[in-house]
């Protein structure tokens, strides 16, 4: 096996911190196998009793949505929620293979139809992630399509091996002992979380082209980086590479209009430019865009909490994926490389008791980037008294 | 899509009589893309509710028994079964690519470890087929893998071809209307299933070179051709191609010595050549091979009922497999060409209600080819009379 599949995938297992006896789900896509292989070996390097390799088939979706009775393209059989929650009740561990391998899988469909089929995501998945029962990690995986995808002007080949040397870069995989690198950048990210806790802001304000927005903040809220602990206390990296710092906003507070700065990749392929939302007391009330907003639209429109936000995250410009101004066309790398939102379910553990009824809940999560250079960011607190946050992408506070 | 993969999908989602608003189950492994995406086109087109695709990959097994701890390989998250068995509540279809994709996945691995991971098979199976709950179909998946296997005189690209040639020939393809031919030849195979049933015999003897063996018959046993229904009444094939008629035999009066007459291949992907099996009591008591031998004794091993026979098929010479003289390395096929035995679960609608518990009951059916032209079969009555059944290929009934 080519050995750098196996250090990707050690850094994956490392980070979904696979325990001996675990059952390890590894969700990727067809096209994916080599990694989805190399993490199944890592995985049971470590210990796992069993590893379930479940790979999605973005043209089979194509199919049912070329081919199947329309009103039937909401339902999922109820194994497939099943599966997830019989793992999560195991105390199961979960690695999810991320990046784009079809970009074209959909190219042509009525993006109606395409969003009322939310495969490969399952309504149970938020909240097995809210109830942090289980440890998990999700990764990137190189792929010669996504290679093309993010740079065009290259050759196939050169673009393949800039995408390995990018992502290892990001993933710190060029350092001597990359978990190592790991636990000093996870310090730095949860100082930041904790020095914005502390102000318990009742907004955050977000100024930069096309964009002024207020998000509400709940009284109890906190902050952290994505170096979460399950509820029986094992703690866990859920993203790599992550640079961000988030917590979870009042869904009926946010007021404004916001435009994205990045293309924002629907977990189905779907690419969506130019993204513009206007938001009235928490809900998101227009969404244009330039390009397929129409998946967009009706991903959201299956539920009213799915138009409220569930998450609001600062990234400064220290982390190693900003400064490298490359498009991923995939969330789990651009959102690291600037300040997001995301539409629908939140985070019920960065709240306290009082507050855990009030997050977002929704069968849906939808992350999209905001941030960039110009952006200002402000904390106001109860007493409106106001605090620079984030300038230039350095942190005020 | 290509033209040819439709045609093949399209008897498949024939064969198994995919029925409006259905769940399908279609299973098949990395590398049976192509075919598995026309399926589900084609069920669709048929108007299932929901086309559950499930592709195997059996570099994941490789990595299993390479890097988990031996003592887990016999573990199967409960979720397997239990998705099955939902299925078959549902009253749900079921589409199976049959084929070699991956020759090579397990080479050199212990093969007593290969054997105590019974996956993809998972134990549920048995019993939903003997249920008839679910209509099904098991279908050829043309691979280049495959052909290099069946024809490795030819170039890669000319066995590839020849490959599609023979699978569209004994699949009737080659037919204007597939679906007609069919109907004709399962007329023709229903004939002889009731002239052997109507004999109600007690035994039935093979005589071939290295086989001398006596298979002990059920007192309400009868014969069928492989053209089934579910117990709610929906008829079905589920294996394409067919030109077997078969049993269910008593699992206690086996007794004597059989050669196999064509390569055995496991779901796994392990060839078994040149097997030697001999039965006292009903039971396998020694079980010899050229190659491979331990990884069937150790599929066998996980039960006492695996070790004795679930079913009796003869195949006559007028099939359109035998005439081709190629050995396809696939039981689908090569069980069609020839007959054959199977270990394990046997099939309790073949018998009548007083003999259900006789039939073999066992988490395995793993079928082996013992026909040729110089096989001799004679079927035995309770009073000591001997009726020839084949000479030559030829009924004698």
């Amino acid at each position: 096996m080519d050995d750098r599949w196996t250090r990707l995938a050690e850094l994956a297992v490392h980070g979904a911190n696979i325990q001996p006896g675990q059952i390890v789900m590894v969700t990727g896509e067809i096209g994916q196998e080599e990694m989805a292989r190399a993490v199944a070996a890592a995985a049971y390097d470590r210990g796992a009793k069993f590893v379930d390799v479940d790979y999605f088939d973005p043209w089979i979706k194509r199919a049912r949505i070329e081919h199947a009775d329309p009103d039937t393209l909401d339902y999922v059989p109820e194994w497939y929620g099943g599966r997830m929650v019989a793992h999560a009740e195991e105390h199961g561990g979960r690695v999810t293979l991320a990046g784009v391998v079809a970009p074209n899988a959909l190219d042509g469909l009525d993006m109606r139809l395409v969003g009322k089929d939310m495969l490969p995501r399952v309504k149970e998945l938020g909240k097995i992630v809210g109830d942090r029962s289980t440890n998990w990690c999700i990764a990137p995986c190189p792929h010669p399509e996504w290679a093309k995808l993010v740079y065009p002007e290259l050759p196939e080949d050169e673009a393949y091996e800039k995408l390995w040397h990018e992502l290892e870069h990001v993933l710190r995989l060029d350092e001597p002992d990359p978990g190592k690198a790991w636990e000093e950048r996870m310090d730095a990210l949860n100082e930041s979380a904790k020095r914005l806790a502390g102000h318990r802001f009742d907004a955050i304000e977000l100024r930069g082209p096309g964009t002024e927005l207020t998000v509400g903040m709940l009284p109890t809220h906190t902050w952290w980086a994505a170096d979460f602990s399950t509820a029986d206390g094992l703690r866990h990296f859920p993203n790599l590479p992550t640079e961000e710092v988030f917590t979870t906003p009042d869904p009926l507070r946010t007021e404004g209009h916001v435009a994205s700065t990045k293309p924002l990749v629907l977990r189905d392929g779907t690419i969506i430019r130019g993204l513009r939302v206007r938001f009235e007391g928490g809900t998101a009330v227009q969404i244009d865009a330039d390009e397929n907003v129409e998946a967009l639209r009706s991903q959201l429109a299956i539920d009213e909490a799915a138009l409220r936000l569930g998450e609001l995250a600062l990234v400064d410009r220290h982390g190693r994926i900003g400064p490298l101004g490359t498009v991923f066309f995939n969330t789990l790398l651009d959102e690291n490389a600037a300040s997001h939102i995301a539409f629908g379910s939140g985070f019920p553990f960065l709240v306290e008791a009082e507050d855990v009824g009030r997050v977002n809940s929704a069968p849906t999560h939808v992350d999209f980037m905001i941030g960039s250079p110009e952006l200002e960011v402000d904390g106001v607190t109860a007493g409106g008294e106001r605090f620079p946050v984030l300038r230039g992408g350095d942190w005020q506070i």
